[in-house]
């Protein structure tokens, strides 16, 4: 491969089936695969998996949180250790999400100027501001691979007008993000965020004014926010395939197993979520053959694996028996050994898409999932 | 090696150091080098280590607790499983305290008679009874390589009276439970417990009657149960060197590292202790350099491991200043982290001592921990 390939930000699109992609994007800390599903490390910490056990799954890259690790334990704090990356021991790609929907959704007072944000810490409740420029420069301080602008994340049913005038706010934000940070002058990469609620022309008019800014990626905010499924899809469906096709496109905080092959059908090529290590804690599991609630009395004397068609160190060594005990004991070592399982079912369900679209099988292998997910409760 | 040789309860003592001893005892599950520490698995679970991970560590055997498994999942129900190792995944050797201690320390209501105890669930307040041969019966059940008698533990500050005569319940007992399982009749093991709480005659008597009946390993209980450590200490040098001394010596739920340094001062094999594992869950860390209460703000902004001299995942891979983050944030990867330390700090302490009495060289490593851990608050 020529040098320019492997140029942090570089994306290659190698196959398509229908709107899906199978692509490569370049980071400082190694490439990805996409489609790809990034595990969700709040505060630092993936909940209950090492970096052993992610590495382990398959996890290519996980999250971080500007908001959380900003309060604790503080952006300088981690740029002294060397970046999160090191602090972490985590020596493969990191996201750091804005801190927008943060500041948005949590229970925060918060007032909003063109400057940015005030908000309180959900620590111990001491002021704070964000501005686009501050979340760059946390970002900058984390050291994430990939960077995101500050954005005013709207909830579901604001109407029109507000909707508007927010997406409009967040564009100019997101222009300052690139200020804040000119695209090739590092090695960290940024994404501007789609905003518009549930209105298609506002989505058009924020894309549209996003992709006048030279983002190396493109995501799409304000959905998985309450809203009914079909609204959600109906977004996804219009604005997926219209985000820059030579871009790697991100679909924030979503879903469940179908939502994310929703979001892959429809030209998205990267997904966070918290469903799975949280339903894991709740003792809530994906599998092959559909959900499990492990709690349940039918699995007391179940001997065989939770998921017969998963290779995780749970599915490996544990009866459903044992994982029930645990749960209902609970044990520790419960939400341990349910979130690498949880982890690997959304590893693989993209490492299935990849294999899918680059083979044009990729409608087979949702139908194969819709056949699993499509009656249970989401 | 001869067949003899092999055969589970074989005890062999291959070096002695003043009155510590370096032996192997010979379980169904493979052998064991003593002196050696067990890893606390009350439930059938470690808390928040995986059955992987103490193996890397080093454990040679962990315990399970009669009583707890009795109440849940049910030893009838491990038993439908196969037993304890299958239902756990745990292919070395298990031992399981017989639940006297949890009877008589435990909150519950109960009701002693010369037939059993009579006491209620912690889970449910269900009414539960325990004779010696239901115990055997559960331990069959479960499993375990080594199983312990029923034994009436008896706290510190009871009168000499009352030790008296339940020292002799505890050996009417401990004749009950053999006679349920002989000498032979199977791979599993069975240990007596010697009581006779701070008396040092009445624990002479508990000795002498329980010597008399043929266990594979003799243990002392009723320590640690609340008493300064001089009078622990007093009790452990008067009896651990006259116990059999070609059967294996357990001291029951003892202790810090200095503890466990002075069992074996005193001819003690085997220890079990919930310390290093409840340590980590609250911040306390063992070291070479001493405890660490990893909490402290001093930590803050230090990159240097937890323990330099140590070779676990936890101090190879992470700072002191990224456990502090994960304790604060309560992450639930800081129990998980700072138990595999522990465990593994407790278990090289034994491995030091195996090796140090095999060099005629314990009073010297004693000294060395004795240097860190002596002004330390117990």
């Amino acid at each position: 491969m020529s040098k320019e390939i492997k140029k942090p930000g570089n994306f290659t699109v190698h196959a398509t089936d229908g709107n899906a992609r199978r692509g490569t994007l370049v980071t400082a800390h190694g490439d990805i695969q996409t489609p790809v599903y990034m595990p969700v490390g709040t505060q630092g910490a993936v909940k209950a998996v090492s970096p052993r056990d992610l590495r382990e799954i398959g996890s290519q890259i996980i999250l971080g949180n500007t908001y959380h690790l900003y309060l604790r334990p503080g952006d300088e704090l981690i740029a002294r250790r060397g970046g999160l990356h090191k602090f972490a021991n985590w020596d493969r790609p990191i996201l750091t999400d804005s801190g927008g929907f943060q500041v948005f959704s949590l229970e925060s007072i918060r007032k909003i100027t063109e400057q940015g944000v005030e908000f309180r810490s959900y620590i111990d409740g001491s002021k704070h501001f964000f501005s686009p420029e501050k979340v760059i420069s946390i970002q900058n301080n984390i050291g994430s691979d990939i960077m995101m602008v500050l954005d005013e994340c709207v909830g579901y049913g604001n109407d029109r007008d507000y909707t508007a005038k927010s997406l409009e706010l967040t564009t100019r934000w997101a222009r300052r993000c690139r200020e804040a940070y000119p695209a090739g002058s590092g090695d960290q990469l940024m994404f501007g965020i789609i905003q518009g609620g549930f209105h298609k022309d506002l989505r058009e008019v924020s894309l549209e004014q996003l992709s006048e800014i030279p983002f190396e990626g493109y995501a799409i905010g304000g959905l998985s926010v309450g809203e009914p499924i079909p609204d959600m899809y109906d977004i996804l469906q219009h604005i997926g395939p219209k985000l820059p096709f030579e871009k790697p496109r991100y679909l924030m905080g979503v879903g469940t197993p179908l939502d994310i092959l929703e979001g892959i059908a429809n030209g998205v090529d990267m997904f966070d979520c918290v469903l799975p290590t949280r339903n894991a804690r709740n003792g809530t599991l994906y599998t092959s053959l559909g959900k499990v609630n492990i709690k349940r009395a039918q699995y007391r004397e179940d001997d065989s694996p939770l998921d017969p068609n998963c290779d995780c160190y749970t599915c490996r060594n544990f009866s459903k028996s044992y994982l029930r005990h645990l749960y209902t004991a609970k044990e520790l070592l419960s939400s341990q050994l349910n979130s690498i399982h949880n982890l690997r079912f959304f590893l693989k369900l993209t490492e299935q898409a990849r294999e899918a679209i680059e083979n044009g099988t990729f409608a087979d292998l949702r139908k194969k999932y819709e056949a699993v997910y499509e009656a249970v409760t989401r």
